[in-house]
């Protein structure tokens, strides 16, 4: 599909048919979802997606029982590592390989840089892990609607009931959960009209921060 | 562009040629990029563009002197509202609107759930708002792309320096940087092999949730 029409006829759908995503589509979006860009490109995003109707049922459990959630073929616990160091080794030696760093010395000190990121204290890293697998979320969104897969991003969840109801080990900040599958016909969620958007006046601010809290939403 | 070419072409751009993006093109940028979706639809984003050459200056001084901050053309410091409130009424009075919300009644629950976030300590507010912007982020680098504009996303700058720099009033938080411009020609983050990604079968996981650290990156 072209880019903007991606962009422009994305909607959060609630309501899903019961075509199933077949294997190969699935792994089709997260292949090109995990091509975002990340800090260091250390890429914190895990995405535990379940498929299976007693782990939607118990997802749901602890999702305010939004019915979204057991409806969609597909239902993706999105989940940030919080520990910088998890993939860094391995990360830094394909810079290495790739001459993006010239030698094992400089590949040792990007190694310091990230050891003393994790440092951080953890609500720092929560920060840091949520701020980069939210962009590979987004990707997701955008590389399903690609294959005709709607989605839903959602943050009102239980994260605590989450951790313990799928054995989510400590270090894993569950970011969001995104339901995936194909819409039904004729959704509302697709045939109304978009919700509206902060204008971009209001949000771009050239050179100079004056941002307003009394936004004029349209109400055509 | 199509989509996938739009993913899987876009790289983090270090370089600029002497371009300049013109005004209906930035414009263009965000007016895609606020199509993101976010939590209730709040929309926490802010985008201050940094142009003037001084500008741009003052930022390299406190992120770390890398020069691509003024060797952008644009420069996007991209910051996130930590008040889940401060769109609330004007987003919901679209909701009633349009038929996503029946009645007045409903509107002012859904406005006390909001209330609630509001009531969240500091560390859980930033992470929350930056879910929803980085989400958006993630929008405007592939907005950019599409119109041959490339990006770069920067999370290592001194957040308090910024602040004070750009007198950035309290309650908004520093999500990431990123910089905008024509890539210069040949440019190596262009034409060298693109940064390995941790694969689909390491990050995506079927129903049961088992991470590993041991990421194998291919070294070809």
């Amino acid at each position: 599909m072209d880019f903007e029409e991606v962009v422009q006829t994305r909607r959060s759908v609630h309501e899903y048919s019961d075509e199933s995503i077949d294997d190969a589509t699935l792994e089709r979006i997260f292949e090109l979802a995990t091509l975002a860009p990340s800090g260091y490109n250390l890429q914190p995003w895990e995405f535990l997606a379940l498929r299976d109707d007693d782990q939607k049922a118990a997802l749901q459990a602890v999702a305010n029982d939004q019915e979204h959630v057991t409806g969609a073929d597909t239902t993706v616990v999105v989940l940030g590592n919080t520990d910088p160091m998890a993939h860094a080794n391995s990360v830094f030696d394909d810079w290495l390989a790739k001459d993006y760093l010239p030698s094992e010395d400089v590949k040792n000190a990007v190694l310091g840089n990230v050891e003393a990121m994790a440092e951080m204290p953890e609500d720092d890293r929560r920060v840091w892990s949520t701020r980069s697998t939210a962009l590979a979320a987004m990707s997701v969104m955008y590389a399903a609607w690609n294959e005709g897969v709607a989605s839903c991003p959602m943050e009102g969840f239980d994260a605590d009931g989450l951790v313990e109801a799928f054995d989510i080990p400590d270090g894993y900040e569950p970011v969001m959960l995104i339901t995936l599958g194909y819409p039904a016909d004729e959704t509302a969620d697709i045939e109304n009209e978009r919700k509206e958007r902060r204008p971009v006046d209001e949000v771009l601010h050239i050179d100079e921060f004056n941002p307003t809290d009394d936004t004029v939403v349209a109400d055509d």
